[in-house]
């Protein structure tokens, strides 16, 4: 049985469990041996073909509910041969722990681990502790923090707040709290016209000066100007693909994809009404048909400065003697689930080298983090 | 030795001969045996791999000389198995003449060696006739009539007016003749910025912006609103593609090609600075690289209404009964070549089948075809 309250050790032998998405790969097994022994109560809410764990010490009810959230699972090692060490050995050397998930996220999950067990076994707490783990964060995220969710619903489980430990400082520890992050969709768009002759091209339509028009329409339109705590959204061009070699030919068709990352000013719902006016507007001008796919992969979430915020920076500053910076930046995270069940902010390592080649945590920050957390819930729960 | 004077066997004789450019096939050397049979100098003009054939009966000097281009040489058979005929049996049923080449254009090649022999035997003329054949415009069209030119400018053989036998005719025979030709060309657009994010855009710098910019001006822009004998200027966008699968990634590059059909309003050289003036403005406001390559592949030409139009049309209206409409529609021709040499309009058959499965030419229309070519000899030197 290894120590649950050491965090690097706790890293290490997660690392050893091989949980690229959707393998739970031994891990969650792993916690949920540790966390019974430590006295968590306990339940696999499995889903779609991945794995999921929930573990709640402490009852409820009426009382607060101190939630972490965090990921086993890891994306693919990639060209094996360009690592350095075993990225699944957790090797610990020169100060860091090395491997896949060393960084993205299994130091996270292991720091609020050995955090909650320390502080049940120290300081039993007036409430619940509820550790929110997923196996299917860096996959679709489907059957994830999302199905973790739903099982609490319908159990009655619920947290008061939420603290996921996401790795999110750019460069040194403790630099950033997270208290929200963008939307992001995506909207493929297919223009059909009819094909014909270059030579002719009355007797044809065009779908590419639609396309031309609509992309240089979207990219030009100012989506916002930022808020108070976002960054303005942006709109991304990313392909306009036709695949036609022929230079005497007009093509029938045309596809072309955008990337949006929004703030809160907007919602998925809305930036799609907009995007297929826009797209009914050029097809009304240029009398073609512009089909308009929409995926949200998550919304915008924002908690705003507050109590739980305020909590976290003290914390982070005591420990680490860094004043983090609340920001917005940055891609997508499970918080964009966990927003509609309490308030959530994140906090984390430094993020440098996740999803890269000879991925690692300094040993120093692990145990650090592992403070942070230990500082938030006493003072949570004072 | 085939009878060079019917103009249907002779279309079936050189339809058996397989000239898939740049093969000659026995086509020209066919035609080299009959037409020095009837008196004429022939010399082979071969370059770069294609066979050419010039055929001079009587001399030049100062004298008036009267010339026929056209070519041999056929496009691929396609898919063999959707024929019905032989591509290279030319059959004779049905009224028609069946096979690859029928309609472009063994037989306006066979009509013109028919009247042109015919011709000389019965009313030896007052100077030339001259018959420049290629084995090179279906393909890339360089050292095809281009050659022949080019050797008859070093030769000083000079054809005073001249006549392409290229089926001219969309629907009813006569009812056509083409004074002129549109341009045409093609540029290539490589629009160059920098790789990135999606969601940090201000990382990177996306070229899809400047191209979709860049297209939606060239395509709104009007060229020009057509002229007493042509149609405007027209400007397609045929394919933009830039192959980028990640939604999540902003490309470093796409690539976008326009093909511009131009009346005698321009040239290829006053269409390239506009095009690269327009690059140059996207590239600046955007911030992007526009590489701009153009391939300018025929000028636009116009015999303006006059003798040799003239000469034509009361020769076809007597022949057929119809009152041709003197056009500049349509593709390019060898015409766009000649045109710098002499006076020159294009009149043949129906062009329907062209190109298609089971090409066929009606053998009535060749016989019409073969008296227009003569009594346009007889007027001409009456
Ligand atoms: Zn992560
Ligand atoms: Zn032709």
């Amino acid at each position: 049985m290894p120590d649950p309250t050491d965090p690097v050790a706790l890293t290490a032998d997660l690392i050893r469990c091989p949980s690229v998405t959707p393998e739970e790969g031994g891990a969650l097994v792993l916690l949920q041996r540790v966390l019974e022994g430590a006295g968590f109560t306990c339940t696999r809410v499995d889903r779609g073909g991945v794995a999921n764990l929930y573990a709640r010490w402490g009852t409820a009810g009426n009382k607060r509910a101190f939630g972490f959230n965090g990921h086993t699972d890891v994306v693919p090692v990639g060209n094996v041969a360009a690592w350095t060490v075993d990225p699944f050995g957790g090797e610990i050397r020169d100060g860091r722990v090395w491997g896949r998930g060393a960084c993205d996220m299994k130091s996270g999950v292991a720091a609020f681990v050995a955090a909650a067990v320390d502080f049940v076994r120290a300081t039993p707490p007036d409430g619940a502790i509820i550790l929110a783990i997923t196996g299917d964060e860096e996959g679709e995220s489907i059957d994830g923090t999302t199905a973790l969710l739903d099982w609490m619903a319908e159990q009655g489980e619920r947290m008061s707040v939420c603290l996921v430990g996401e790795p999110t400082c750019p460069d040194v520890m403790g630099e950033m709290i997270k208290i929200g992050r963008r939307g992001s969709m995506t909207a493929n768009f297919t223009v059909t016209g009819k094909q014909g002759h270059s030579a002719y091209p009355h007797r044809a339509l065009n779908p590419m000066p639609a396309m031309a028009r609509l992309m240089d329409r979207l990219a030009s339109h100012e989506l916002d100007q930022g808020t108070d705590h976002f960054d303005p959204s942006t709109l991304a061009i990313t392909t306009i693909d036709t695949g036609n070699p022929a230079n005497n030919v007009i093509p029938a068709q045309t596809r072309g994809t955008v990337n949006i990352r929004f703030n809160d000013l907007h919602t998925g719902d809305s930036l799609t009404d907009w995007l297929r006016a826009q797209a009914a507007g050029v097809a009304a001008e240029m009398g073609v048909a512009i089909d308009v796919a929409v995926k949200v992969s998550g919304s915008a979430f924002l908690t705003p400065p507050g109590e739980l915020s305020a909590l976290v920076s003290r914390a982070v500053a005591a420990e680490t003697g860094v004043t983090p910076a609340l920001s917005t930046t940055g891609g997508t995270s499970d918080a964009r689930f966990v927003k509609d069940h309490c308030p959530v902010v994140e906090f984390g390592l430094v993020g440098r080298s996740m999803h890269q080649v000879d991925e690692y945590a300094e040993v120093a920050d692990i145990h650090a983090l592992k403070a942070v957390y230990s500082r938030v819930l006493l003072e949570y729960f004072a």
